[in-house]
């Protein structure tokens, strides 16, 4: 099994260290384990996202659950972090991301462009700055460029790099899906390459028989395909997104998996505030108990 | 229901609270309503909007207009403010709407481009900037780039931005329609998550057969419509354009419920001048005794 | 009395919030005092300061010092940021001093120009910037421009500024010295006037007969002489220097005061560690104790 | 035959002396000739190409191969020179590459983006910066000029520019392909032409029908083919990638044919870590024993 | 006894290890210690330096004598650089001396102002740039700031810091002279403030009455006044000139005890080539022995 990369493996610069410090260590379950509440939904998939539980649009909602709950952070927007954070501030880290996409326009040749800037990370406090990246995307060649761009600023500034990092687009749907162990893996080892200080990704799914040859009849247990990511994502830490609400027993026990098998945390949404106040804050300190022991 | 939001809600910065009292507390109806007048329709749908009143044509009628009938605001293009504005410089808030295109190419990819910049408003004097964001059009990339520049811009000189968030595209086409409940609302969220500090939505139209399932079936009253934009909206001002010239009494009616729901004003253009000018001093007389009760 | 002003007085924007929260309630007492560890003697009054205690020499004794001492940050120059900063990063605020000068030249017409930038201090992940304005130097022409130039980039990028205020030079010489009531107070103002979030001031040492008339004749105790000294700085927090090292009981006596009279807390360097490194843990133990008081 | 050309036919200026002369006479064989490991197939290939030998997936496997191998030199994007370079920096010359895609996206149109840039590599301490430039590709021409962009940074700041010059696209798949002596020689010269100091191509595959008429007939030896590609890069310097792993004899004798027929040297990846770590070693040492002989 | 600091203490980026690694493990004794030959008395004193060899008067004689006698680096002005090191590139490393002044005008209020850039420094390919700052000068406040731009700008490209640290001017020499151990000392520390990677200083002329008080009744060897340097240098190397040619043996029994104290190496000219060339091969020699035994 690959252990998780120490503090000291991620060839950090002081202000990365210091930044990413607040979120591992100073926030959080603080054993340098990551939990992060995104909320950036409303622009990825439009209030539908709130429409189960209607409290839960109003970005307050998120900000206080995330301080309430003991995440590691919160991700979001321009538009949310300039208006709601500043009541938060210093209370909860900030991750600002960055680049965005409504979900009307199809994804099969998908590109998220820029809601902000890394000097508005700077100026807010931010902590990190996120950036969606589509790998094996028809315009992946402009993702690339406009994200070293970010990567070039942000780590000039010691200002850490989130790389949400998914596989998208009408190739990837050719070759077995964006959920496929062939292509999570493949996503996350692009992030390393291009410069993540940390990987987002989803859970994968296995393997079919769209994918490449050395994959599709690859016979993996969901811990090993966790591991095979880890492997790709080398001293980049990696982060699991959980997608849509789904049965939280099953979650926790992949999580419980994900951790043992070297991952660094979550970045629980729709999980987290898809459901009453008081349940998010219980399953958030459910998953903080489970990070806790890794 | 939904509370407009107050004031201090905003986390504003002394530049954009002292722009944006202006309109709301100095000029227009006071009460921290607002009443803008939009002038922009020359370029967006061609002089044909004029026939029906031929001296609305000359901007200085618009201008009068918003003097005499004690707007808020007065919005148009550079073209306008640099030639009509000097005359009413501090007797009338200045709107720099800042992109535009015409009606003559179809809509169907729709992106605005830039007639002016943030710089112009500033040396004018403009109590704010405003933007057009086709959310759901399959140039939404560039247009959510365009747009972060200038809200970077503007924000750090103080000026508040208003959004023009329109559903416009083949997608939102086939996806119910950009009067639809879902359309509007999920263009209000993105201008929130984007940093609109007034977002501009035409009044919903409810739910079709075309919308995303949860929608569909969705029974709303024209009220419950308004609270579920102003819950996308959050702490961004909402105000509402009325579109092509209709029956006063029902524009009236509906202002009125959509203030009760949450609203903060209206952004009426051909309602106001398609019509004589002492009818519409008339007319913006009747809509700032509405505004003044909230 | 004057009474401190509270963290939302500031009118700070996040990311000053941000940073100031982290030294003021994420480390050090915690309750909103501040305790600094300065360590930039070695080139204000060079090696000789560190010769009653000749570990003190290396920068590791300071920073160690602040870390375990539980310091709300350390003050010193990039040359030291730089090379011992990242062991202690994440671990203790780090306050870049961005200007000093040597001892060496008199100081009859004193300028410190500048050993270090505002994005030097983004980059480290600093939580502060410090600053010397001499008041009343002769060339406090120049450095008012100077600073003024850091204030600008420092707050438009959400880093609190903290300016030594030093009177300084022939004139305040001739009009009472450097610790007279008069000259303590009108740097305190200066500083808030030019843009202060925190400043430092010396103890003042009251008035004497070469003060401005205004002054000379006045009785005041040293709570009275800290109180004018708060009026001085509005909502700019106040912390007080040590000076060179002096009697323990005295200076915390001195302390307590400052605190009853609406400081902020202290940034003491040879008080702390011109002694062992034992009895320097205690001393700030003894420092931090009185400040939770407040 | 071609002879080799010497390092003082390079024309080069100051910088890049040094730089060159860093890989060419300080490490690997250390006569003039060069012997580079990629690491790039990560981001080029993905994951898949680890799965042979999984320890290889950790970067700091490639790092200490090419550290223990005496290598030249080992090329990476800047993700994995960030993270793992820093523990051998000054020990093993790094030669930064700075553009890249992946291969999930199908190569009818290639053009690799960037990932870093000149900045980068100089504040890295590298030796040299790697362009891959897809000759005959439907975007040569953004390909081109993209690189111009580079190459006067590079060689502004005396960094030598290695291409990695690869016929791709359609175009080359009707004229006989990407491996035939057409296109080989094609993008050497090419290379050439726009300003490589090292070119990398692949081994020449000979002719075909489909190859231009002056070609297709051509009787060429492989050594015939080599020396073709030499004339071709003129005074660029030229090395041979190895491509996917193969039969060792083979290889090694195709590249004593090379180095004979002017070549300078290899840039082998998954032919030297597709392998135990100590097969690696001794293939290295095996390929450096030829090289010593040139 | 201070230690010398190790590679590993000096928090260097990837750039400057690899830089500085070059100088102290790849050329010169190449145990970690320095030793390099400066040219530029032809500006600082003029031809004058040259008359008793006059052969050493033509730069080739310094850049040949670096060669053969394997020094770590040769540090000279530009116009030197760009005439006569292309041909040694590669071969010696290269040290950028970027400020300098004539002998001419009187040292009471020295300023060396700057012959060339640290792009200069990246584009011939250097290893690290020289800078001379004349601590406790009248002019050290412009001296200050005009070393901090190229800090910062060396820094960020990896470019190791060489401060030429020199007492000097009129409150130099009216507190003990510029060779004082208060003096050297002071300079070192502020050398180490300012953010140098290595020091170069004088050998120390212990204390005298003219001296600070805590300094002027000092009792120390010349072993302790090294140790005392070497703690006011901190995680900065330090290497001592020899100044004008003296006795050989007292000049290698002092080095010897620097050595013994802390010290990392030397920086020799006029002793190295005011003498026939093979005897200053020999002195290198002699040198060399010395420093490898540390």
């Amino acid at each position: 099994m690959v252990q998780r990369p120490t503090f000291d493996d991620l060839s950090l610069d002081a202000g990365r260290r210091t930044r990413l410090h607040r979120m591992m260590y100073e926030h959080g379950p603080g054993n340098g384990t990551l939990m992060i509440l995104p909320i950036d939904q409303g622009l990825e998939h439009g209030p539908i996202d709130f429409l189960s539980n209607p409290d839960s649009e109003h970005p307050l909602y998120q900000f206080e659950l995330a301080l309430k709950g003991n995440f590691s952070g919160i991700a979001c927007h321009i538009g949310l972090a300039e208006k709601y954070y500043p009541k938060y501030a210093g209370k909860v880290p900030l991750v600002l991301k960055l680049n965005g996409k409504t979900s009307i326009v199809p994804s099969d040749a998908a590109l998220s462009t820029c809601t902000g800037t890394v000097q508005d990370a700077i100026r807010l406090g931010a902590s990190a700055v996120g950036y969606t990246l589509f790998v094996g995307s028809p315009r992946q060649d402009e993702d690339i460029a406009q994200l070293a761009a970010i990567r070039e600023e942000a780590h000039a500034f010691g200002i850490p790099l989130i790389i949400w990092a998914y596989p998208r687009g009408k190739f990837i749907d050719e070759k077995g899906g964006a959920k496929s162990l062939y292509a999570v893996t493949y996503a996350a080892r692009v992030a390393q390459e291009v410069g993540a200080d940390v990987i987002k990704v989803n859970f994968p799914e296995g393997v079919n028989e769209y994918c490449p040859d050395a994959y599709k009849k690859m016979k993996v247990s969901f811990k090993d395909q966790i591991n095979h990511i880890m492997r790709a994502a080398g001293h980049s830490l990696v982060i699991f997104a959980g997608g849509s609400k789904g049965n939280d027993d099953e979650l926790l026990g992949k999580l419980n998996d994900a951790m043992e098998a070297g991952a660094t945390g979550v970045i629980f949404g729709r999980n987290m505030w898809q459901r009453p106040f008081d349940d998010g804050l219980k399953f958030a300190e459910n998953i903080s108990q489970i990070l806790k022991k890794f």
